[in-house]
């Protein structure tokens, strides 16, 4: 049982002020934006390239203007600490997404939750210097390469402050100019020696979907309930350099024929169980890739994503019988470099309810769904109450410059995590006690 | 009727000094060797780059410690003049071939024919220097980017001396970088100014075999009768980028996905008709590249080879609406950026006859046989009696590090080019003279 607030309603007010938030939101969004803007509108903001060091000096400066103590960790992961319930051991309630982007990508992707942490963070910060009171800390943060685009595999700085890589390791992997994570961090300036703060009581993400599930229904929030499978395989076929002339057909050993065997071979996969598998190969090296040379070695980033943990074993086995008979049918020689599997898990349904709660506090339409991307959020499932929610994309656009989401559905988005925020900040970051202290008005936040 | 040398056996036996003649084509072939060097035991040595320029400057002191006349055009062929014949319009034998390769490729290709070629040179001017007499110069020449690795088209700088091109296209052509050809020969000082020389009386070209024809019947020299025709088309495929996760597979338009689709349905075209239809596609460009995004652009270099011009048709129509079928059932755009098409075409009979009465005198057995590579005797052909001499590929393998040739049959061939230029330069350039003299031993050079 915790003590009451001396205002607890004026602290209320004060952090669902809506109005400065979504500004500062805005304000703080489109500098962002600027950081790698391409001409079609989007950004291309690789991770550790000097936009994303641009962007991240911008992040800087906004969190400590707004109150916040920074911290970089080891591998660049941003960290502004909004300290709002005056003792040193207090819980924290941790937001956030990535700044990292794809090659002419959608602005909205990743900085959305960012920019929406930063402004949260600020606005409780506020409330707090008004009179509110908080028993939680807030943190906003920025991952480092969630996309994996310039450096792989992707989610990696979520992925070692959840333990699943070693920082070492993830400074390690290398672009494809061979330059290693540590070293284009450091470039930028971006690397950090301060410890990670631990592990938060709660962590929510803002996202945009990505999809056309919120859009069709007409919802403006969704409810993230459970993630996609995802199984990614690194697949080599190695071949033999020979003469696109003379060399005769059934002599060749040709890479590229058997990268296009698989690629074929994984559509028919997908189509084995419409809209429950989705396979793709977005990547492909080819070697040495000039126009009379028979290829002597292709890499392939393969995915194959499924709704059903047994979907995604038997879709991932198919593609790899697609695998080996590809390898085979070109004659070449073949090697998995390497294999990832995320599963199929239930987000927890606490923070879901929470966040429901305050969707429907806002008037908001909210949906529940599946994510079939991967976001930071994952990697802290388990470890945490995560909660993720969703608002929508534009004809579900995504990775690609085009991608749109209005101003008044990213408006809804942060007013439903504002006041999550807020009500996790004034219950101990436990999502349970926020939507119970929610439902019981009497009950206020200790001080 | 030409009058009748003074010392004609004398003259023939020293231009015949194959020991001599060996021993400077295996020295200057060691070092141009040594440019671009791959551990593998083959070289990396693209047109425009330092080590092309290591290797010209090699090329460049050997002809002019040789005695000849160095001549650099605007588009860095580079010939090497040996003055023979003593009259300032004697007729020209011209020999030659290219010193730039594929990437990680066999050190003979182009290299054998140049070190040949200027070795040729030397010895015919020792020959003039001990008192042989010729009626015709001997030009040897290194051609610009003969393999479009790095460039497009290949067979560029001889395509530019024989009017296919002009300089100024040419020098404009940009690699992968967007470095443009001019920009990368004036890096490496290989741009010059001096007017090419005139079209030769007779051009020749020593290459190796590249595939398996000459081993398997066993015969040290190959006599071309006859290129087979290709078509090459540079195909975009465009897309719409994606994110690989959530977005429908319905909904895709994957430029990879099409690319996949058009080299599978390649590969069927080839086996319509085995060992006369040769397809392929060594090179593919995608875009963004990104393992979460799916592909918005593919272009892909395409190329068709056959025996026949009408098979040619025939097959190329079949993979152009193979072009079409792709695009439509992965649902992207489709432009066919460039095209071109290189006919059937017999090569001289008299060239071809001439090297096989030499073959014939070094007691080497000779085969008449295609070409189905493109080499830059085929930029001459039908500006000039052209004439391409055949060595053995061990296993055929070309374009690839392990390509060999033993020395005894590099040596085979330089014997026979060695024959056949001294006497075209003692019968003034003229095949049909050199054959007819030789023939009659009574018939001597002008002096």
């Amino acid at each position: 049982m915790t003590s009451r607030s001396s205002a607890p309603d004026a602290a209320a007010a004060a952090s669902f002020d809506h109005e400065n938030a979504a500004a500062a939101f805005h304000d703080l969004f489109s500098r962002l934006s600027a950081c790698g803007a391409t001409p079609g509108g989007g950004v291309t903001r690789l991770c550790g390239t000097p936009e994303d060091g641009a962007a991240r000096a911008i992040l800087a400066d906004f969190l400590r203007e707004a109150g916040a103590t920074l911290r970089t960790d080891a591998v660049g992961n941003q960290f502004g600490l909004f300290r709002l319930a005056g003792a040193a051991d207090a819980p924290v309630v941790m937001l956030g997404s990535h700044l990292d982007s794809q090659p002419r990508a959608g602005r909205f992707d990743g900085t959305y939750g960012v920019a929406a942490a930063a402004a949260i963070g600020a606005a409780l910060m506020r409330a707090r210097r008004a009179g509110a009171a908080f028993d939680a800390d807030l943190c906003a943060v920025n991952w480092t390469n969630e996309e994996g685009a310039r450096f792989r595999p992707s989610l990696l700085g979520s992925g070692v402050y959840a333990g699943h890589h070693d920082a070492e390791t993830a400074l390690g992997c290398r672009d494809d100019a061979g330059v290693a994570l540590g070293e284009a961090l450091a470039a930028i300036r971006a690397l950090g020696s301060d410890a990670a703060p631990p592990l938060p009581a709660c962590y929510l993400e803002l996202h945009v979907e990505q999809g056309t599930i919120l859009e069709e229904a007409g919802a403006r929030i969704g409810l993230v309930t459970r993630n996609w499978g995802a199984a990614k395989i690194e697949v080599v076929f190695t071949g033999e350099q020979a003469h696109t002339g003379p060399t005769r057909m059934g002599r060749r050993r040709d890479a590229l024929y058997a990268a296009a065997l698989l690629i074929t071979a994984l559509r028919t996969v997908a189509e084995a169980w419409p809209d429950r598998v989705h396979t793709s190969v977005g990547r492909i090296l080819v070697a040495p890739n000039s126009a009379n040379v028979v290829p002597a070695e292709t890499v392939l980033s393969v995915e194959v994503r499924a709704d059903d943990d047994g979907l995604l074993s038997e879709a991932t086995a198919w593609a790899e019988r697609a695998i080996a008979a590809a390898a085979g049918e070109a004659r070449v020689g073949v090697a998995l470099r390497s294999r990832s599997r995320r599963p199929v898990r239930p987000l927890p349904a606490e923070v879901c309810d929470l966040a429901e709660a305050c969707a429907e506090a806002e008037s908001l339409h909210a949906l529940r769904m599946d994510t079939v991307a991967g976001h930071d959020a994952l990697s802290l499932l388990g470890l945490c109450p995560t909660g993720l929610i969703f608002v929508p994309s534009r004809d579900g656009i995504a990775h690609d410059e085009a991608e749109f989401t209005a101003d008044a559905d990213l408006e809804a988005g942060l007013r439903v995590a504002l006041r999550a925020a807020t009500r996790l900040c004034r219950a101990g970051g436990s999502p349970v006690r926020a939507l119970h202290d929610a439902a019981d008005p009497s009950r206020g936040a200790t001080r």
